[in-house]
């Protein structure tokens, strides 16, 4: 299990929302207390982006995110409008950078709680749908970094919600040929820079945990003590797989199935069906 | 806060007492039961000696515990007759590993559990009571190796019980003078390749858990499915932070303020009391 | 380019052979003489076999083999009767354990320096052909395993020269389907653990230099200063990259595209010729 | 053996510095050609000031900076008005992050190549000679922190170039008091984030090279193919211990026994003489 959290707004110092809130990620990745490990030790990254270089940067880390001095220093000073971290609870695959999230193709980056069961019996098969031209771009071992580029081989850079559900169905169906039952659990994250897509799913239909901020300006009123609050602009947005701090009234849960889109203009939110290949995937 | 384990007994395989109880030394890394924090994730250590090699070997890494592969294999392919091991939860110090026990000086090893509180307010006078001879041989910066060329600067290598009573005593002595209520809280092992000597003490009189193991042929009997009891001589011991397994009868606590001696012939408990400079120090 | 050494005849501490000779495979990872490139900082790693443990033991790291404290410990202490050592250089893939030789597979050691050349125009098509009960233990990204993998998947574990000569036809058919000349350059290390297989092999007949060792009692003749040598077997046997010391006479070439087997009774040194599919591959 | 850079000027992307030139400081890493090790793979740091933080972020190590991905990440995404940068070949010292440079203390970084000869011997008088107030702010083991915690002894943060003589003058006369013949060989960069002072000394006269560039108005005409040239002020400045590419006409070195000042207003360069206690020190 994972822990990840991925901000939209003025551009902020990445720390003001790593560190510095009651309960923060980093807090998390030593004491979690939502789902089914409470230590996330096994890696961490973060993706952020700049107001004026398009590619993201990527920062991993094998060390447990608590201990690593470099990621505080970065945090203490690098500014960014869009930014996702995420903390690692290994389900079995090595500790090593390359499986660390966000894990980024061109401009678009991408952080995953979850699994895809027995991964062993069915990865195989996954790896040989993922398109031709993406093949040589896969650099760790991850089930997550393969739902990534089952996603892109789906259409992500055009229509995110669309290919993660082609993804979700496509999984689906290798792992019940497989005799798996629940083949897939899921949060994940996704951003090319302006939006970011956040999807909640589970075969079983008990999914890990994701929340999303409520309205800027409410929280600000109820929590005048939280200094970041008071210098983001009103339309930012936290999406976090756990909420941060001990804050009432400021978190929604996304529903079971449902992604959400936080944008320019409407944030939106709306159902999430799995596309099979008898649907046409 | 740490966890330490120390073996004496007929070689075994270091993974037999590492890795195959429950609630082994490798589980505790990330579920700890006992003490102040339940996840000891800042670094480890195993430091063994062989039949025939007179000098311990010591292995030190700043991943995770129960992330290391090389520590896996190490110890399902290294057999020891008597090894120290731990895993640690840093106080403050930097993870790396020099700051890994155990620490080694000649054939000593020493392990701590534990704190000099305060430690920054005291350490420059700690610091210029290490011996001369020994001063270049510190490498890292944490209390528990600077509390370790204390001792071997009172006479370690020649009489433990008495030079760990004066290295407490001073320690007691320093941070009071600082206005440190409680200077240290400690279990310690230390060992020359041929005794373990094991220490439980804390200024407050509320010392950090330790255990030593029962007579082997006793929990043999109790626990007829612990492999490797099947194979250790019955001399063989074990001296922990916290027990191993759910061995109902296999666990003795060491009494506050206590000192154990594993050797050739009768084991030995006996009261463990600071030597204050007034007293000859 | 990476630098490798194997080692078969009376079990020897491990440091006598990687530290030890002047111009030892340690050095050799700062200051290699021969190949591509002098630097050999990418990771390292040791796989040993015990005289009475069937698994072989694999230690790997991502810091420069000098500079390894835990190398240095293990090797100080670790005797075995055969093992494999390899510095990397790499040549593109990430520099994480996994990537790290050598590579390990039931009771199987694999060690290789070259490379295939455009290894992400042909990675998918060799990929594909790994045998799907073997798909799911790679853990890499190297073209290195990918070659252990065809290996195994053409039989290695049957007949090793069969099985190397067929993987070597099937990537110099695949490579030069997509247009590369010379499509392979390896020498490579295997074991079972009883024997070691060494092969020297370049599409353009111009491969890694590979050199394996004069008979013992010649070369204890010639070099009474190398302690090492006076402890060893007769019948023990090195294999390495670039030879060892400044040790004349105890060095000899293993020609051109030819294959070596140490075992128990005589060893054998034969041609190696790849096996291309329409020969029956 | 250790090489650094130092940059002051419009605010560039570090990288331009740090990876673009031909043989830039990261090439430097693996094929140094000046000094006394072409390998400098014992890990590396940066130090960089930003425009709006008043304290300087570092970050720091243990990998080859050839292969770290971090490193590169950072140096594409962050602009800096002033930053130094360090590659480190370890004279004895562990390899950890907190014996990489640059050393940091509140605003001040500090970065050296060279060392203080018999280190071990003269240790233990150099940590005495240390402040109080600063001792227990030492983090590693290196001779080079230690310089740098005796010239804030000295008085660094008033008067840079007169601590600096002090710090030396007394390392010489410790040195000299243990029968070291020539105790100190350093070029030393330092900075408050305003100014930089560059040092080149050894108590030999045969100090490590250090060159420092000639105005950007005069380089940018000898090579317009050198893009970071063209967007820089005509004020930048860099300074390093090798020069960057083959710029003919582009580097001046400085003298023996020098020391200059990048700073508003004219750069500076004088005479370094180490001040000995009987001076006043």
């Amino acid at each position: 299990m994972c822990r990840w959290l991925a901000y939209s707004g003025s551009p902020v110092l990445i720390e003001g929302l790593l560190y510095k809130p009651r309960h923060s990620l980093i807090d998390q990745s030593r004491h979690a207390r939502m789902g089914v490990d409470t230590t996330n030790g096994d890696g961490f990254g973060v993706g952020w982006y700049s107001s004026d270089i398009e590619s993201p940067a990527v920062f991993h880390s094998i060390e447990p995110a608590w201990n690593d001095r470099n990621l505080r220093e970065l945090a203490a000073h690098v500014y960014s409008p869009l930014f996702l971290a995420h903390i690692r609870a290994s389900t079995g695959t090595a500790v090593q950078q390359t499986n660390c999230h966000p894990f980024r193709y061109g401009n678009w980056l991408w952080v995953h709680n979850g699994l895809i069961r027995d991964f062993h019996l069915v990865k195989r098969e996954l790896v040989l749908a993922v398109d031709e031209s993406l093949f040589a771009s896969i650099e760790g071992s991850t089930d997550s970094e393969m739902m990534f580029y089952l996603a892109l081989t789906f259409g992500l850079e055009d229509d995110p919600p669309a290919a993660v559900e082609r993804m979700v169905g496509f999984v689906e169906e290798v792992g019940r040929r497989h005799g798996v039952e629940h083949p897939i659990q899921m949060t994940i994250g996704t951003s090319d820079g302006k939006s970011i897509w956040a999807f909640r799913h589970s075969s079983e239909r008990d999914s890990r945990t994701l929340f999303y901020s409520t309205d800027v300006r409410t929280v600000r009123e109820l929590h005048p003590e939280l200094a970041i609050l008071q210098t983001v602009s009103d339309e930012s947005r936290i999406i976090v797989s756990e909420p941060l701090g001990d804050l009432a009234g400021a978190w929604n849960e996304v529903p079971e199935s449902t992604y959400g889109v936080v944008q320019d203009g409407e944030d939106e939110m709306r159902p999430f069906r799995p596309v099979y290949s008898r649907n046409g995937g």
